[in-house]
Formats: structure tokens, sequence, C-alpha cells
């Protein structure tokens, strides 16, 4: 069943724009792994904070990606400019209207 | 700029699914509006939520397609099993390591 795993990373201040450069490093390993969709932002009202919208496979996909070696590196990379502070939400897919 | 909504809507007890079908139901305006992706989920840890994640050309396109008579029509529909619990949150897009 596809899977959305959704979130907000917490950057150290003056860290965010590092942030959002790791996790949108391309990375073909995540497609082949079954990653449809990978969404980075921002927004001005938060501005120590990366977004993030996951949509996969399903959810052993996005379980078993995290132990791809280029992701294990960009966490890594990562994990110094985190501030610790995280939240979001994870789905399964049942629907959309833009299809039937 | 590419932007992204994400959120949570609390239905009453026992009307998570008539609402999943409410936000699920085909819909052909909000493509042509510039709506580029819209999943509904659920989650049975949380079993009286829906989880939406909306991917749109522009904040302006999603905020005018609130206004669209068959997007207004489905939140009145929607109306009396909501709970009033929501969350989420917004971003613009800067980024994706599926793409360069």
């Amino acid at each position: 069943m596809t899977f959305a795993n959704v979130g907000t990373l917490g950057a150290l201040p003056g860290k965010r724009d590092e942030l959002v450069a790791i996790l949108s490093r391309r990375n073909d390993e995540l497609k082949a792994s079954g990653c449809l969709l990978y969404e980075v932002g921002v927004n001005e009202s938060a501005p120590d904070t990366v977004f993030v919208v996951e949509i996969w496979d399903s959810a052993e996909d996005h379980q078993s990606s995290l132990s791809l070696e280029s992701v294990q590196a960009a966490i890594t990379e990562a994990r110094p400019i985190l501030s610790g502070v995280m939240d979001g939400f994870r789905f399964d897919v049942v629907g959309s209207p833009l299809r039937s």
C-alpha cells in the first residue's frame, strides 16, 4: 500500500539551508528503492525548520531505504546540524480526488 | 513556487471513512486548478484521523481552489462529521533528491 511520511526537521540556527541541500542532493537510489515522491521545503514563518514529504510504494520500502549507504551517509552528514526538534506523521494512502 | 499543504483532519468517532470518501471523491477541477498531488490516507494508530498531502503549482492556486464550487460543496458535506481537531503545515518546495 502506498505510504506517506511527512515531517519537520529542526535545524540549528542558520543551518536550515545546509540541511535543505543535504536532503535535496540527487540520489537515484531512492526512486530505485520505491520512492515515488520526495519534496523538501521551507516556510519563512519557521526559519529553522525543513519540511519533508515523502511518498513510497510501501512502508516496508521506506523502512529499508533507511539502511541504504547513501541515506545513512546523508543522516550522518545532517546529524550535527539538527536541533533535535522533529515532528510529523505517517499514513497509508487510501484515495485521491485526482484519480478514480 | 510549488506549494505543499499537509494536514490531519479529525473525524467524529466512526466517521473517518465517510470523511475519506468525501475527500477522495474524483474532482477533475483540482488538477485543472493547479493541483499536482492530493493523497488521502489513514493510520490505524489514529482511528479518527484523516491525513491529507496536497501539492500545488503555487500557494495562490491552492488558495483560489478553496472557492471552487466543488470544493465548497465538499467542505459543506464534511463539516458535520469533523471533530474540529486539525493540524498540519504548509511549505514552499525548494528541492528533491529525485531530480536535479
